[in-house]
């Protein structure tokens, strides 16, 4: 039987750029305590962004913690207060360069539910017009498209390791196509 | 344009029970400094179990992270040196209490590319017996099992935000159905 586990009491550990994690005690219905880290992130959205064509923009860069140059969907983290829809917006036009007419939601995930407070929501971005890439400083990546129909195979066959690519790119491949 | 980052001095800022956070000093290849931090984790595997009538396996506990109890396939981290398959089979058994006679690869995720080395192997098991759940100390969980069709739907609509989770149901359908 699962349990509910009251926290009694949380300590911020340690206060990075990225990272705030905190160690908290908790209680379960039992009695038995225990010890949950947990990251506090503020989310994140993610966009599948598809041309008339049915092409599909990634951005390529280098992932530090696995020492390799990763394929994933223009993704971007949640400003304090802001809407998903207008952070997932704003990171196509930083990322890509474009601006949607169309956009959709594709649902949510939770990418590591044991430590991490993260949820990533996913949107279908479409009708796109095109102005100019804006990075923040420091960000240094490169744009590619590919056909949709070919991202859905390479998520299926372990092309696309990241998980917000893999599902955003099935989820949007199969609400089209399905 | 993209750009590998050298590690310039890398020093562990937290050593919990779950948790191991670097913080690493890098080096793009423009000279640009940036300090990453990262979360070291030994990986994980999680295990997409079907019975003959293709029902799928989940267990449902409460996670801290967001105060909500959540369905999942059965998961856990590897051990050290252990293989993918091993612990797959080890958590199948724990959680479930049930032991495959096939096994097959489901592909990877990389949950968290930002700041967490974090991979999770997923597999679809088939041909199962069953024996007793065993779970760890301090592991509270229901078993619950539903057609995988249904789960395939609930995956699509929203209603099994774990990232793991829906990558393992949706491949697992697509896999056999798709």
């Amino acid at each position: 039987m699962y349990s509910i586990e009251k926290t009694i009491a949380s300590k911020q550990v340690y206060d990075g750029i990225v990272v705030k994690l905190y160690s908290d005690d908790v209680e379960l219905d039992n009695g038995y305590k225990a010890v949950r880290e947990v990251i506090h992130h503020p989310g994140g959205v993610c966009v599948a962004a598809l041309d008339e064509q049915e092409n599909i923009f990634f951005v390529q860069q280098y992932r530090y913690p696995f020492g390799e140059v990763l394929t994933e969907v223009p993704a971007g983290k949640l400003e304090y207060g802001e809407q998903p829809e207008t952070c997932g917006r704003r990171e196509l036009l930083e990322e890509i360069g474009a601006t949607a007419q169309s956009f959709e939601e594709l649902g949510c995930l939770y990418p590591t539910v044991a430590y991490d407070t993260e949820k990533i929501y996913m949107y279908l971005a479409r009708q796109l017009t095109f102005s100019k890439q804006n990075l923040d400083e420091g960000e240094f990546l490169d744009v590619k498209k590919m056909p949709l129909k070919q991202a859905y195979e390479l998520a299926l066959s372990g092309g696309l390791p990241d998980a917000k690519t893999q599902l955003a790119v099935i989820k949007a491949y199969l609400k089209l196509h399905g």
